[in-house]
């Protein structure tokens, strides 16, 4: 048993993990901070937790949230990078699920993020939370930087190609649909049912603050050598779930890419490899941390389409954050996370 | 931990059944039925179900259901009928989440659903699974009738005002609105996404059969007098959900009517009294097994209008009829169920 | 051909305004306000309306306004009567899609809408402009107030029978539910897409402004004489439409309803009484002015169950609006609303 | 005024020409056949077109068919072509909204089809309707090919870059999504609101029907050269609209494609093309018969992308089988589709 506090729990990651939390066998919930909704019950905003949580938000306070073990991160980035450096002096082990960390070279994540980045050397210690990648830095890290939700999913589709070396990787394209739970509870005209339903379009064309993570991401498959990538977003009129559409030309059409992804990702215990000619649906995974992949290639061309899907809130987000959190504390890799999709 | 079996896999009270079944920690889910899926994996058709189960869909075979403790028939109406009778004389207990028993009159029944009813004998021995109102007898029952989704909301919603006596009985009106799910998972245009979303529409205004069954539990409320009911369902674009909006006249408009529900279900682990002036949505139990009930007077008039929340396949159909078994078996009410809602 | 302004041209009741009139045969565009977007062009807001008109946003000034032919304000309540006596001392008509000139009682309307009226005189004279019922009047108005979307749904259903004196009225219950689009284009978290879809609740249930209208239309309708109401608003996961589920008891369960309704609408150019036994879906008339009305009895009973749909930005707001400018004009009724509605 | 014809009218794109022609000032609907639906009045299957027209479904009869001018076939492949030649013989002009003249290589149609060819002659002197390419053909066309939805989002999107010779041809990628009313108004689960609702995903990877119908129409804008094409279509939770994302490799990059698109559509009634960093939203056109367009590169790479948005059921069908009416009788190209798209 651990005591963990959320810092920012008013947005749907911070519903999200509140979601997993409240029935983590292993977790005492000590503390949810919200400036602004100081002393309300957590429950009155979010009534699903009505009958599992008592716990009000309060302002956040580095002194409660040093007792707790862990401390969560579901704030806009720049947040985390000024409470960090003080709670991991004190030994407080922390997951973001900002944007702070993520990005090692501080003066690519400051164009993108437009602000100067006040502990660089935190970036330097945190490690990746992308468990499939890092699963042993997670278990001894102070600070584990939770992948964005595009970066998650475009990820571990485009991986064990660029590993195995079996990819073109200077015209890789990203093609990746989010449902409009990944803008935020923030009001916005942009987020109304009556302007996001109904309709789909891309956004962020020209460039996208996940860009530079997933090429990061790559690169370190890639030997560190630098790779090509189009990434567009686009937002889809539903609530959950991310399908990115990956494409990029092989090198070599004798490969069996399912072979190659099935072994991949054997031992990976949220990472299920659908059988060949299968179409991975986001509805299949929703509201759990698992992530579907098939592998194509059409009319026998030398282009492979990967499709992955994840749940945003749940692989791209809160779900990853609560496995890394397993991997950090000892716990087996799916504690609190044991029940299927909900589907329909 | 018990062995159990489910005729009738591959509806979506099927599915959302084995969602709860793969993960509750007292079954043994050892034979899922399909007449027209035998020999298919049932994780093929629900790939949310992959990660948690190997089991392939059988045609319903007596002898391998009476090697079960309890066997759920997620069927239409006319099947459970067929095979109850030598399940019961095998020692094998029912919960039947179609209509075959919920009627004690068996001629009402006929008229309704169109068929002779093949065994009143076990309509007779039958308990209405309610928990809320017949716990006890669950606990030894035989064949339990799991309550119709609309019947579950509108009565917790009005049991409370019949029992006590509080409300005119004989111009009760239940204005209920489920989301498309309840229309099961059959290949109809009417459930099409494209005549079924943005669009919302009132159906059976003549004649439901939930009526009879809703009619049935408020006159036993009502220590066996007649109730007047007009009970007019609607189908939202959604998927799941049950809002019943109930509108009767006060005897007597000084009762405190948020005592009275605070009071009656204040030991119910899946009820949950909202504060007064407030609207439970159906999101809020969205993927779970709660009700929610607010109570409300409009500008002081003497209309009571209790509104009433539940998710159809779960309270109103698929969780409910887990809490029967967990009450019949003697496990925590809970069990399997320990998680919250979904939102977003 | 006339020359229109509109006042207040960013929420979903302008740019439906916008969507109608930019194709009017009678109408030149000539003003289009909004203090926050002044030199904006409205295609920009609304794409739209890219290939129809070049037309800005400008700040509403009444000197361009007197030009006008006609002004219609699609403004929250409180702008209308700020504008209106000098436009009307300067002989140009107005349509208010908002609240501000429809209830008679000024104290009344203070009560609901917290705001002392400014223009007693002008409430005075405007004329509530439901043409069903106005049409004479609306011919010759200077000020018509556009009924609100509930008002004009529930009162087209309940006419009929309270013009001849078919019902009990002191326990009528209109039970309605509304596309989001009826809570406007305001950047409010409880409008977003992940808070609004998937979901049903019901809101306002102590008490909802559009209570206070209805009752007045009803009892105008009623000789003068009161009637009791229960009014239940509800939000619906989809963008347009309201469908109200009308209850009331009949005094004689002998009379035909059916004829009464066709009767009453026989020359009604937007009123849809339905064949006996139907279910009009809100999809039905979604984009259009019209209205579709079914009349049920549940199992011979003595309650009258009305089904009234429209759609609430067209004949519950725009539409309707323009069905005013038409009437007021001496235009066909139907001009520019001649399209089918948008099916599926 | 012309009389015409519609064989296959209880599909959506059936139902869609409906609502056009209804209210088209140059038509006379003469027949709307369904073999099924023989006798029904068909406002009763679409209640939106209840005040517009009393035709009924009558059984497709080709001496009846020989009395129109022009003959729409909205039916699935296979039932144009064993009807066409004796119309064509009677001298009656067709649309064909389905596949069987699309494809100019029958071999190869046979191939995707799973059909012989009952009239390659047919094939050979149909026109394949894409105004922007071929209207002078088509304004003395006999047969007309409407074209499908994908394939029409797809070449808008790429022609002006081919036909410039700006792109290299051999890795061109359509990632392409569509609304649920493309897979047609039919009983399959697929369809189900519970479904496909709340979920994303690809389909037909493999390889899809309309890859050969862009192949044709791109390898004829790249004078006959064959181009390399990679076409994922999805399918995305709403009813209507498609969004094409294409990329594909510049030349060179210091090519102003903003003028590009603007020079080639300037004289297009139904292509718009946005401003440059814009992202058209479906929902910018449904119900209506426009094409969005906008042309991107990201981060200044060698990547163009193409984002290119229809309503499948216009542009992509019924609006574009009567703008090919319209240019074959010399009306306004326009003419019955006045009326901007509904937003919201």
């Amino acid at each position: 048993m651990i005591n963990v506090g959320l810092v920012g729990g008013t947005g749907y990651t911070g519903v999200e993990l509140l979601r997993i939390l409240v029935q983590h066998p292993q977790v005492n919930l000590k503390v949810v901070t919200s400036r602004g909704e100081d002393g309300t019950p957590v429950s009155d905003m979010f009534p699903n937790l009505r009958p599992f949580t008592n716990i009000t938000f309060s302002v956040p306070d580095v002194k409660t949230l040093c007792e707790c073990d862990l401390v969560f991160f579901a704030t806009p980035h720049g947040v985390a990078m000024e409470m960090a450096p003080e709670l991991v002096k004190a030994g407080v082990r922390i997951v973001d699920l900002g944007a702070d960390f993520r990005i090692k070279d501080v003066v690519e994540w400051s164009k993108w993020y437009g602000l100067e980045h006040t502990c660089p050397e935190i970036v330097e210690q945190a490690v990746y939370g992308l468990p499939e990648v890092n699963r042993e830095a997670i278990k001894t890290a102070n600070v584990v930087a939770n992948p964005g939700c595009y970066p998650t999913a475009a990820q571990l589709g485009l991986l064990p190609l660029i590993e195995a070396g079996l990819i073109e990787v200077d015209g890789i394209i990203a093609d990746c649909k989010s449902g409009v739970s990944g803008a935020g509870r923030q009001a916005k005209i942009g987020g109304l049912l009556c302007e996001a339903s109904e309709s789909f379009s891309a956004y962020g064309v020209p460039g996208h603050r996940h860009l530079p993570e997933i090429k990061q991401g790559l690169q370190n498959a890639n030997k560190n050598n630098a790779v090509g990538l189009t990434f567009v977003p686009h937002l889809t009129p539903m609530i959950r779930g991310i399908h990115a559409t990956l494409y990029a030309k092989l090198k070599d059409t004798s490969v069996d890419l399912q072979k190659v992804f099935e072994a991949r990702y054997a031992n990976e215990p949220f990472v299920d490899v659908m059988p060949a000619g299968t179409h991975p649906a986001t509805r299949n995974v929703k509201g759990s941390n698992f992530n579907q992949i098939a592998v194509h290639r059409q009319q026998g061309g030398d282009t492979v389409i990967v499709l992955s899907v994840i749940d945003n809130l749940v692989k791209g987000a809160a779900g990853q954050a609560v496995q890394n959190m397993n991997i950090m504390f000892g716990f087996a890799e799916n504690t609190g996370m044991t029940q299927p999709a909900m589907l329909p």
